[in-house]
């Protein structure tokens, strides 16, 4: 155990690096964003889409981490732009990238910014990237990843929903 | 050097887990801060002036990761509450927590709130815990700790600027 001093200290470090590492790739991501016309927002929300279509609004703001209200303003307008559909699917609601919104997907991964910002790994070898991930994760872990099931199973399972899809 | 899916999945991945530690850890820094009635923005704030007194408002900006003029409305109402004050020195102004601000401070550390979020290392070992902050410190290296000399300073020496302060 820990004493108290040093379990202050440990934490605030913790706290500091992820704020760090977190306001820097939104910063990044913005411009990325920004180059196709979206809100760093907009670009979140398709792209998880893109990535796993045919969810609901519950598990796409369980996956975005944003409340139920702001996710509906974001469906909302990427709906209006026709980037995206919504389809009763039995009770359900399930949400759908429109043919154009999986093209601005693509494209948007295509530009300079984002070439950029994806390079961020490219002095790793892929055993330490794949370190940092399941750090990342463990991290998660400890602050309650187990909470949030919509959320997990996303992340955990990118690698194979991803697959062709670029 | 890998292609082009894989290193677009492993940074999503990256993105993501770090936008989930992030927003969890605010949430709950936030339910800290409201026990001792204030802001995240403003207990981070009073938390870096605590460690390390006597700093710029360009080096507290810098540090916070907030821009300069959203630093100095942070600060102008802290004044107000007299928590905080300004000092000339040279020709630069400093920034000092007073007696109050410092309790307040202090006190903060010792809710329950925060007992319970600063616990959340208390099942791993202390080497687990610095294998940890080693790898979001190279992620941070990664982005750009590199650019930003105040914050990197700040946070790698906390170790010694925290001592007896608690």
């Amino acid at each position: 155990m820990l004493d108290r001093q040093k379990k202050i200290l440990y934490f605030n470090t913790f706290l500091n690096f992820s704020r760090f590492i977190y306001v820097n790739l939104e910063k990044q991501w913005e411009k990325v964003a920004r180059e196709s016309g979206l809100s760093s927002a907009q670009q979140h929300c398709l792209w998880i889409l893109f990535i796993h279509e045919g969810m609901t609004l519950t598990q796409l703001s369980n996956i975005a981490l944003w409340n139920k209200s702001t996710t509906s303003e974001i469906v909302t307008r990427l709906e209006k732009k026709k980037w995206i559909y919504k389809k009763r699917d039995n009770h359900e609601i399930k949400l759908y990238l429109t043919e154009d919104g999986k093209s601005l997907v693509k494209n948007s991964v295509k530009n300079s910014s984002c070439e950029q910002f994806i390079s961020i790994f490219d002095s790793l070898e892929e055993d330490e990237i794949k370190q940092i991930l399941e750090t990342l994760k463990q991290s998660c872990d400890l602050i309650s990843l187990n909470e949030n099931k919509d959320f997990k199973s996303f992340v955990l399972n990118y690698s194979k929903d991803i697959k062709d899809k670029l």
